[in-house]
This record gives C-alpha cells, sequence and structure tokens, in this order.
C-alpha cells in the first residue's frame, strides 16, 4: 500500500494554511509536552499552531486534506481530552502514555493507561492508526455480514485497508460508578496496488458508547443516554433510535440472555451519507462522550460500599470479560490480525473479574434490580 | 431420538448380572447418600451392589450394555472419586452437588462446585449426559475440522448427538499449586429417525489433561507428565507422544504465543482402534489423573506466600480465561448450544482473575521463569 498513514508532512506541507490537528486548552498542556516527548509524526506539528474557531477545531471542516488524516487528528484531539477529563477527578492519578509503531511499519498507535488510581482501579484510551492487508479470515468475515460488502469486495480479491480509531474503556473502582466504553473508527479499503491518489472501495464509519453500572442510578443512566441523543439529534433524528437498538442488539451475552450493560448508542458500517457529514456527526457524538459519562464518575465514586458492592461489581466484570471475548467483533478483529498489539486490544479488560457458580441476587435486591434492567430494553429518552 | 439418555433401569432390569455402575470405598459413602437424595435414575441402582473385581470397576469389561452407558457410569464413578480424592486435601471443604436436567428433558448433570475452600479457591466437577439435535452451526463446525467427519455427515442431513462426559477443572487458592483441567467424554451422532438399535454414523472418545502453574516445579510437572504416560503406555506407546504434542498445540493462546500451562494429554475424535480398547484407555487415562494432579496440590497448599505470588496467580488466570472463552471448542460448542446451562459451562473460569497492562516480569525472576516455559516446548518424560 504506497499511502502514508501517518497525518505527517504531506498535511502540513501541502497544506500551509491548515492548524494543527490538536487543539487544546492550556489545561492540556502536560499531556501535550507528553505526546511531543513520545515522537509522533502526527503530533509534530502541534507546534504549527493557527488560530481557531471557538467551537470546533479546524480539522471539523478542514477539506484540503484526506479523511483518513482528519479522521486521525480528530481521535488524538479526543484522545487529550478525555485523559484531561479523567485525570481531572483525581489529582493523584496520571496515565502512562505509550506510543508503539508496529513492527512492519504499518502504523501506530497511542496508548494511554491508568491503573490502580483511586477514582479508577483501570482505563484505557487508546488510538491506533494502521494499515496492512486484509486476512483471508477478515475479509471473509466483513462478506459475510452484509450483502452490500459482499457485493463490492470480492471474495477472490486482494485488498489492503487503513484504520484510525480511538477505543476507550474506563472502569472506576467504585462499585456505584459506572463501567463505560466508547469507540470511533474510520475503516478504509482499498484495492490492492491502486494507484495513488484513488479512493478506497468501501469506507465507513463505526463506533458508539456503552454504560456499564453494577448498580443502576435511573438518572444517570438517562443522562448518559440523553447526552448522546442530543448529539446524534443534530445530524439526524433517525440515529438515536437506531444506534440505540443497534446497541442493545450489539452488547449481548447471548449466552446469558442478558445485555452488557444499559446500552447508549452503538453503529458499524455507517456510510449513508457523504463522508464529510459522517465525519462531523462521529466528531459530535464522540466528543459528547466525556460530558455523557465524567460527570457520572464524579458523582458514584465517593460513596461509601463494602465487600458485597465490591464482589457484585467484580461478578459483573466477569461478564464484561465474556462479551469481550466471545463476540466483539473490534476485539475477534485484533486478536485474527498478525502482529497487533495484544496488551492495546485487551486494554479493555478490567484489572480484576470473579467468577462465582450460580450467583443469584436476593429477589427486590440493588443488585436484582440490576439484573433485571439487562434482563430488558428500557427506553430512557423522551 | 428414541433412545433413552440415562442408564436407568434398560441396564439393570436387562442384565441382571450387572453389578452398579459406582464402585465405592467406604470412605465415598457420605458422597454416595447425597448423590442418592438428588434422585438420579443413573444412580438408583447404586443399591443393587455385586461383588466386584478388585482392580477395575464392572463397567470396564461389561459388554451387555451399550458403551454410552458404560461411559456414563464410568464418568459418575470418576466424578464420585475425585471429589472424595479433593475434599481429603482439607477437612473444611466440601462440594455443593446439584443434579440438574435440561428443561426440554434431553439430558442430565451432576455439578459438583468447591468456592473459597481453604485448599481450593475454586474447583468444579461436573458430568453430563446429553442428547440433542446438532445445530447447523454444530455439523458445520465438526465438518470443518476433519476431511473424514465432512465425509461421514452430510452437510444437508440432519443429525441427533449424545454425549456422555466429565469435565473437571481445579484452581488450589496457594499460588505454588497448580491449576488444573481434566476431560474425558465419548460422543456419538446418530442419523436422525434412526432405528432403535441402529448403531452410530460415527462415534469417538474425546479427552486429556492439562496442567497450568503460575510457578514452575520441574519434578511437579515431571510427576504430572510421567503418570499420565504411563497410563498412556499400556495402551498405546504411540498415545503419550501424540496426544502431549496435541496438547501442547491446543492449549496454546495464539494471540500471546504462549500454550496455556506446560501441558499434558489431549486428544479428539479417536476412533482408530476398537470402541472396546478405547473406553479401556479413556478410563485408565482419567483414573490416573487423580494419582498425577491432587498430590501436587497437598505438596503445595502451605508453602507460604506474598501479594506479589498472588497478583501473578491472578494474571495467569486471565490468560486461562481468555483461552476458555476464545478457543475452547467445548466452551464454544456448550455456549452454542440453545438451553445449555451456561453455569456449568463456565464453571471452569476461575474465581478471580487479573489483567494488568503491561505486566512484565524481571529477567531471570520465578515469574519469567514460568513464562519461558510456556513460550516453548518441554519433554517432560524419558
Amino acid at each position: 500500500m504506497a499511502r502514508s498513514t501517518s497525518s505527517s508532512s504531506s498535511g502540513t506541507s501541502n497544506s500551509p494554511n491548515i492548524s494543527h490537528p490538536l487543539r487544546r486548552t492550556p489545561s492540556m498542556l502536560s499531556i501535550d509536552s507528553q505526546l511531543t516527548l513520545v515522537g509522533s509524526e502526527g503530533i509534530a506539528h502541534a507546534q504549527s499552531s493557527y488560530g481557531l474557531d471557538a467551537d470546533k477545531p479546524s480539522y471539523y471542516v478542514e477539506h484540503e486534506r484526506s479523511m483518513h488524516e482528519r479522521m486521525e487528528a480528530y481521535v488524538l484531539d479526543l484522545q487529550d481530552k478525555l485523559v484531561t477529563a479523567l485525570e481531572s477527578l483525581d489529582p493523584t492519578q496520571k496515565f502512562e502514555r505509550d506510543r508503539w509503531e508496529r513492527e512492519d511499519g504499518k502504523g501506530y498507535g497511542i496508548s494511554c493507561v491508568l491503573q490502580d488510581g483511586q477514582a479508577l482501579e483501570k482505563a484505557g484510551v487508546n488510538v491506533s492508526v494502521i494499515s496492512g492487508t486484509l486476512t483471508a479470515g477478515q475479509l471473509k468475515s466483513m462478506r459475510d455480514r452484509s450483502a452490500q460488502t459482499a457485493q463490492r469486495l470480492s471474495a477472490s480479491e486482494q485488498y489492503d485497508f487503513r484504520v484510525a480509531g480511538i477505543s476507550v474503556v474506563v472502569h472506576p473502582r467504585n462499585p456505584y460508578a459506572p463501567t463505560a466504553h466508547m469507540n470511533y473508527r474510520r475503516f478504509e479499503v482499498y484495492r490492492q496496488g491502486a494507484a495513488e491518489g484513488e479512493g478506497p472501495v468501501m469506507a465507513w464509519f463505526g463506533g458508539g458508547a456503552d454504560l456499564t453500572p453494577a448498580y443502576l442510578f435511573d438518572d444517570d443512566v438517562r443522562h448518559f443516554h440523553q447526552t448522546l441523543k442530543t448529539a446524534c439529534d443534530t445530524h439526524d433524528a433517525t440515529y438515536y433510535p437506531r444506534f440505540k437498538e443497534w446497541c442493545d442488539r450489539y452488547f449481548t451475552n447471548v449466552h446469558r440472555k442478558e445485555t452488557r450493560g444499559v446500552g447508549g448508542i452503538f453503529f458499524d458500517d455507517l456510510d449513508d451519507k457523504k463522508p464529510e457529514l459522517l465525519f462531523r456527526f462521529a466528531y459530535d457524538a464522540g466528543s459528547a462522550f466525556i460530558d455523557a459519562y465524567v460527570p457520572l464518575i464524579a458523582r458514584r465514586m465517593a460513596t461509601p460500599y463494602g465487600q458485597q458492592q465490591r464482589d457484585w461489581q467484580l461478578i459483573r466484570r466477569g461478564h464484561y470479560v465474556e462479551f469481550n471475548l466471545v463476540y466483539d467483533r473490534g476485539t475477534k478483529f485484533g486478536l485474527m490480525t498478525p502482529g497487533a498489539r495484544i496488551e492495546s486490544i485487551l486494554m479493555s479488560l478490567p484489572l480484576t473479574a470473579r467468577w462465582e457458580y450460580m450467583n443469584e441476587p436476593a429477589r427486590g435486591s440493588p443488585e436484582d434490580r440490576l439484573l433485571q434492567s439487562v434482563r430488558s430494553i428500557t427506553e430512557w429518552t423522551k
């Protein structure tokens, strides 16, 4: 594959009017400096900053750069903002930042991970920008999952792909503070040997955010859903209901007849509008996650709890592990990718989990209330 | 499927000379009484006991009963012996016994589970005797895995199956005492609508035992392998080397380039000899597990340890969970089986597990020594 996978020089040198992709507030400077230290090409041009529109970063409307490069800029920016927001919950907790490169040169990532913090037991905010050739297994599973894809991608041809994405999982320590997951990515598939400048055969956006509490607080769940719905509604009134239903369906531990949590939004293979519009939607929905989720941790992180609540939280985390290892498409794709960085893929797993045989909460208990909520579907917005 | 799935009346009433399938020593009486209480048909004839050959139970050589019924008798017997041996490690720990029936009447099981004991943190010794119709997915995955099976089972026909098996996982509390897994089963596939008395289209034995230490003690591993090898060698000198290699290959966390543990023996689809000979082999190999494994717990369960050893043990258990949920055929088959008893299938998961991002033991440490042993293959017998 001839095209570059970084947002590097081509983006900045060919487009002198383009301001840097990582728009920041002063409080993010410490993260900047650490990220700059790791020596990413995609981050080096953070120095060449220009004035920006008050509400949106330059890449939101920047047409000169490829969609892949703008997606890369967006996910790096969102990573930055989210890490700052999560670190602000507790002054003692700091994310560890690793920049890694694939050995074959076909991609890099920045993993921000926090473990054993006071507010957060484990949190990962991971960006990856990867290219490669679709393996036969990956091509097959793509063709299997949609008739449209099967039509556009031939089983007998070879394809390259590139993807830029952000993947987030936060497991707070306090059992009353919910776990959440968020991920946004843009996936492009190219004919192998495509000429420079030839567009992708297919490209789509995927992503979403979902909440997994161990204890149910209706207000928290409503806030989470409503914030995401508001972000969706400015783009398409059908998005929230469609993606809410998709989320409930996707995040299901089929063998337990339970959803993983209380849902949120989820979509994949999204290419029903111009990429420009979808990108803006992905930006707004991804950005809304911070307001949808971080206040919930702040609200619950100091609530007193005992061993019973802790054990229940760990049991629910066991179910979380089951979903991620048995069903999750992103995890499976990652584990099937030769040379993949396992530590980043499995970053989503909690620090601790528990499997008790035949654990059954007493009827009407708070634990049972959670169980009832994952065994049925609730509408959380008006 | 017309045939009965229990070893019940047909076995005893048609074969008056056949003694009961559960041969016991006096120390097992307490288990007997509990098992009898649960009201299994397969256990009811425990009352009609006859004299037995000193070394082998009646079902070892009993030709009048079907192989399926003899397998059922064997796995119930082995469950009994193993539970007794494990309970003898610590007088305060007792297994909880559940007998369950499938709602559709197509099978039953007896789950013996111990949780939070002093010697054992979690242990499950599970028997199941199940029949049903192969789902399209199950048939496909059977046909995919062997050319011979693909030849014998048509993709367009419907098949019934019945299986009797025992499945064992023991997670001791002390990090120096290894986890072990054992399982033996006989699987039969019938043409749907087969006449009473028509034999199976295919039938095979599968099983094995493997050891998963968090810390490596060469003597322990050698004892485990040597005991299994001795049992294999009395049947076929090629079995141990073949099944040892199979075990190393099968119990691999491909994504981590690690074996799950230090191996043992594993085989599946075994029908290279007369069922009579294979049954005796399965009996001897399964029985050898008790001597191969239980003394290792006894030897290590009182060794002092600290938080570092405990954390490392839980990290290794995390990898155990990964193998079981991502790769294990039995687990996948179970999760795909409509109406399956999830609690019994996932009984194999440890009580607690841990995922630390980028955990890397210091070179030359005892933890590193274990890592080296699961990243290469060792011959443990002479």
